[in-house]
């Protein structure tokens, strides 16, 4: 093994894989194109080939995989990383059934508003660091702990120097300062706050729940948001049933996330959605379920009615403080119903689908050459190994950005 | 921050810790003796002093914790890591709803009688390497994939090169080759297999549960084995209600692991014996009802009667493959009802206790000085942040044996 992690080179071998999932799109959706003794070949940043092991065009650099299994990059397409502040004691109260009154979503406000931008982007460069080691290489990155016009635009500018997948999330929730005003708040994000955050984001999004949005707040938003030139988004149907999956696709949203309590409809909508050519992705967030105790989204219901399903972490420091795809896909096949290859898919490319992306999420020729050296010999070890750190090696873009291929298992 | 991880200095200080987790014995059952803005000074390889930051005497290498959390290393008292073979594919299809009838624990037996003693030694000590970055710096580990004399003698041949935590489980279940004559394998565990395996194991455990050992064979097993100066434990009541917890009991075993499906008289039982000196300890592994989709025991039932509980992994190729107590803590949370303390506490001093071990599982004064620091200001992110890589270091026995202090976050 020799490789310079300093430096891209020119092409690149990973070779004797013992399981590649490569999402091959040309498989259709949900088949995650499972080749053993595989190898791989990056150029310039991009699967330039992938097939069999012996067969592979010569490189510059070769990686020896040892038999061990390489998936995609996952894409991680929901977070909420650009915060200050710590709720770990309102987490421990929740969990021990203490009454906790200082905490909640305005204790994140509250600080967040208080931090410097230095402060900011650092704490955000942890997460992603921290994120990238366990194989995401892709992380979308929201506002929403800002609620004035210049927080929310001083939390996208620290959200657009770790990542291009920036959501404006003002309408998070209604700030105490408009606690009886909140239509006012609601002018607040559709005009000078978005006007200040459009040019530092390419997403609008909006919590479409009872005590946040309501359906017609998340409409104006999501509107003055497409007017603007984003591309909407929804949280919805998290707390209860809910207008946010039914919204979500009227307005062509690339995805509706939570997902947890559904009717009939809504699970038909977004099977409907799914044979668009931009469907509307449900991107279930397992961590916030585990993290607060409340009952899962049903996976195999969406799934069998044929909806595209996402996984994300909905990393945030409320009510869900996971960075770990891994776990996600563990807590996804034990109790929504996924299949261990369903999970991988959905916290890889279906996390690209809900991101309207088709360069990553998957390694077919030309796309972007972010992959995952896992230390296991098949991507089913993801959920079987729950809890264990497996990732051996990260690259993005063909270049090592995390852990170290040579085996030392 | 300088240390020297090839050589044990004879003094460390470990300097501004934001929160040391004690366990202090003298404290009582289930206190984590938590301190804040701490130090602590190891000496010779056992903890010499905590205390307030600040106050601590003086050492040769001091080590800046730099707020972050420090808690004793964990004690899994429960593993099954000696074994060869593969049962991911397995796990996969019993998670995707398939039939697959190559499977079970008689695999396992096979493939790990056909495997060579260096083959075996390899693999649990990969195993022990993974769990001690992780944190784990006691473990136990069983036989139990020999079922021979030979094949259990040179698995605890193997077990006892890993660790001084060996337990003879020859008892298992009943080997293909006598399954029309289940009298006749306890015959041979508690004969020739007893007498070639006692000089290398500590302990003696059975499995009692139906379709493996019944109450009568379970109690000839630890009945002999406690003859041949072993220390009885007991695996029971995992897939139904059943004698295990009460046999467990009576005879004083240090623990009866699993617990799943406990009566009233059961737990009535581990609470009552919680009040001897040596009580008989109830060992939950929410790792294996995690990965077989089934339910949870009720550990809030078995603390609010009072007795002693430890969490530990079973880390096992079948049932349960995961070797990381922070996962165990972070289920035990969601889904057993514990608070993250008494998770914490349960997953180190907990399991000593399950392993009669006053050395391990706390910090204070005379204490083996393994700890464990984390990289995050309180243990409760254990349960906060699950699937998240928190260790950011590992000492055993005084000595640096995985990760690196310097503060990387
Ligand atoms: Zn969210
Ligand atoms: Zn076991």
């Amino acid at each position: 093994m020799s490789t310079d992690s300093s430096a891209v080179p020119s092409s690149l071998l990973v070779d004797a894989i013992g399981t590649l999932v490569t999402n091959d799109p040309s498989l259709g959706q949900g088949a995650v194109g499972e080749m053993s003794d595989a190898a791989l070949v990056v150029e310039d940043g991009r699967v330039a080939w992938c097939g069999p092991r012996g067969r592979a065009p010569a490189a510059d650099v070769r990686v020896d995989a040892e038999g061990r299994c390489v998936v995609p990059g996952f894409v991680d397409s929901h977070s909420h990383i650009v915060f200050a502040g710590d709720r770990s004691r309102e987490f421990a109260a929740r969990m021990s059934g203490r009454p906790y009154t200082a905490g909640g979503i305005r204790t994140t406000v509250a600080a967040t508003r208080a931090a410097t931008d230095a402060e900011l982007l650092e704490g955000a460069r942890r997460l992603v660091r921290e994120a990238r080691a366990q194989g995401t290489t892709t992380l979308e990155v929201k506002s929403g702990y800002g609620l004035t016009v210049d927080d929310e635009a001083r939390s996208l500018s620290v959200a657009a120097r770790v990542t291009e997948e920036t959501t404006f999330l003002g309408a998070h929730v209604v700030p105490p300062e408009y606690a009886d005003d909140p239509a006012g708040y609601v002018d607040l994000v559709t005009g000078p706050m978005l006007e200040a955050c459009a040019p530092r984001a390419r997403w609008i999004d909006v919590f479409c729940e009872r005590g946040a949005f309501d359906e017609d707040a998340a409409r104006r938003v999501l509107t003055a948001g497409t007017a603007r030139g984003l591309l909407p988004r929804v949280h919805g149907n998290q707390l209860g049933p809910g207008p946010g999956v039914r919204l979500a696709v009227e307005l062509g949203a690339a995805s509706v996330d939570h997902c947890t309590c559904l009717s009939a409809e809504d699970v038909d909508a977004l099977a409907q959605a799914a044979r668009r050519p931009r469907p509307t992705v449900a991107t279930l967030l397992p961590g916030v379920d585990f993290s607060t105790r409340r009952p899962y989204p049903d996976a195999r219901a969406l799934l069998d009615a044929g909806a595209v399903v996402a996984l994300a972490s909905d990393c945030n420091p409320g009510s869900c403080f996971t960075s770990s795809l891994a776990f996600c896909i563990a807590v996804a096949v034990r109790d929504m119903g996924m299949t261990p290859d369903e999970a991988v898919w959905s916290a890889t490319a279906g996390g690209a689908r809900a991101l309207r992306r088709t360069d990553v999420g998957h390694l077919a020729p030309g796309a972007r050459a972010d992959l995952v050296l896992l230390e296991a010999p098949h991507h089913v070890y993801l959920a079987y190994r729950p809890g264990v750190p497996q990732v051996a090696a990260v690259w993005k873009d063909g270049q090592l950005v995390a852990g170290d291929p040579g085996h030392r298992g």
